[in-house]
């Protein structure tokens, strides 16, 4: 791909964070612009956390732990432990080198600049060249229904470990939020946009609940992929089955595909999802077969290579028939 | 002594720490209230830090780091080099284990407690049983005017190493401060009250500027002594002698006695100064000699047992008078 591509990629969790470790690879970094989930963030310790963007940044900045899929490597919790001696939650876990970004993300807020600008500035003083997008400077808030109570994303996925079941899922805020600066622009004059293999209802569907995020989709001429999440029927980490069976939608690869369905173009699945294509057939997306579980890291350079290059046979179809 | 015994303590910085260390096991802790400097406090990192207030209550929790005389003990600084990393100033050296009281204390305050609150809060968390006073809830900043510049404490001394010529030191908001609740009732209601062989202007010193502090230790009965920090007409440690000298007083025990002269009734002073009382003829304080060297837990728990068995022969002799 040449140098004028802009590749927009929206993203989430633990997943997304894993194909951006190949992605960061696999491309020049200024090709990248991300678009990251903020509905999962939160005040802690009176500290301002945004998890999503945290997790993009770190691993851009070669500093995320890879074995955990989120926080610093090699990080300690001294803190955490002192907090708790204090008789402070500690069931979100923060590291103490982790903190210094959050203590400095609360400050650069405290001073009046955005959630945009605060992680712009964390993004470059980490040496990060990429573009990294909140996917609004407004507060969205993930909120999942269970049985028992009305949970944040956090309390239901870290602090329950997300053994309730699921009743529903909202998020509050997202009506009268906007994009944050850059965003719909990014996906307007994108080159490619890739969905990473994040959570479609909690990950990626906060992005799509602002208002104008998926207009621009639908509107946007560069080709939209979406790795799917989904492989035999089941999350390949996390709770995204659950969640995707309390929207009403199917735990497959066409669940994934129902979910994106008014925008994407191309959905790459699992080679093991090969023959599982029966609940497609009313789908306009087109499917593309590759081994999406990232065990190694050449297995992430090389599923962000197949994305690529599956999107520029894309565009080059796309260019063919306009000719 | 018996248990109906207030102890009424003035403290600050390190000196005051180490003396706090033996008082706090020669008398049990529920007859001891100390009131403590907080013209050192700093926003740091977007944190309240109190210096003055975190030591006496790690001293007293059994946390302090005895070999630097502050912070907690094997405390490490992770999140300070991430910090430093993050182009954020780290002259200010804040362990993550230390971080949790910063952070608790800021989320205390901003949830709208007073910092008389606070500091007990942490203190009860912290099983502390001692009552520990800040000196005033309001804002006092001890501003140390050298020849290049006006300088906060902690950039003085801590920044600088206390390197600079002083041209004159002065407690910023100190004379619109009221004291914090309950010093003035403590020290009316003390049976004895000690100043802590802290630095007689920047630790003592803005205790005694917030208006009424100062009466208060003229109009109780209790006996006042103090421990001279000055020893064979040099400071124990730090810049108590540079600062004596800056507010004209000299550099002994002598400068010591003329800073409290108006209320002081016993100066403790080392047995190396025995022979230094020629400048002392003009004053009424009556001096007692000991070791007041703290190197080992012994000293400090002997120099404590002096200094109140000087006070408790004090307060017999006075009884005698009056009967």
């Amino acid at each position: 791909m040449s140098s004028e591509n802009k590749i927009v990629v929206l993203t989430g969790g633990t997943g997304g964070a894993k194909f951006v470790d190949g992605l960061r690879r696999a491309v020049p970094p200024e090709q990248l612009t991300f678009i990251v989930n903020t509905a999962d963030d939160l005040e802690w310790w009176g500290l301002r956390v945004s998890p999503d963007l945290d997790s993009i940044t770190y691993v851009l900045a070669d500093l995320l732990n890879k074995d955990r899929g989120w926080g610093v490597q090699d990080d300690t919790f001294q803190c955490l432990q002192m907090m708790a001696r204090l008789g402070q939650p500690a069931w979100f876990q923060i590291g103490d080198r982790d903190l210094a970004t959050h203590l400095l993300r609360t400050q650069l807020i405290q001073e009046g600049n955005t959630l945009s600008e605060a992680t712009a500035e964390i993004a470059a003083r980490f040496g990060v060249t990429a573009r990294i997008l909140p996917m609004s400077n407004d507060r969205i808030e993930t909120r999942v229904q269970t049985p028992a109570s009305d949970l944040s994303f956090e309390e239901y996925f870290v602090q329950r470990h997300f053994r309730d079941p699921v009743i529903s899922v909202r998020f509050a805020g997202a009506e009268t939020a906007a994009p944050a600066p850059g965003v719909v622009d990014a996906l307007l004059s994108a080159t490619t946009v890739i969905l990473a293999p994040s959570n479609p209802i909690t990950s990626i569907g906060p992005i799509l609940a602002v208002p104008g995020i998926r207009e621009a989709l639908c509107r946007t001429s560069a080709p939209v992929a979406a790795i799917s999440p989904i492989v035999s029927g089941a999350a390949v980490s996390g709770p995204a089955g659950a969640l995707l069976a309390s929207q009403g939608l199917p735990v497959s690869i066409a669940g994934v595909a129902q979910a994106y369905e008014d925008f994407l173009d191309l959905l790459i699945a699992d080679v093991a999802d090969r023959n599982a294509t029966e609940e497609l057939r009313q789908s306009r997306v087109k499917m593309r077969w590759t081994n999406t579980i990232m065990k190694s890291a050449n297995d992430k350079v090389e599923l962000a290579r197949t994305v690529l290059s599956c999107l520029a046979a894309e565009i080059s179809r796309e260019a063919a028939v306009e000719t």
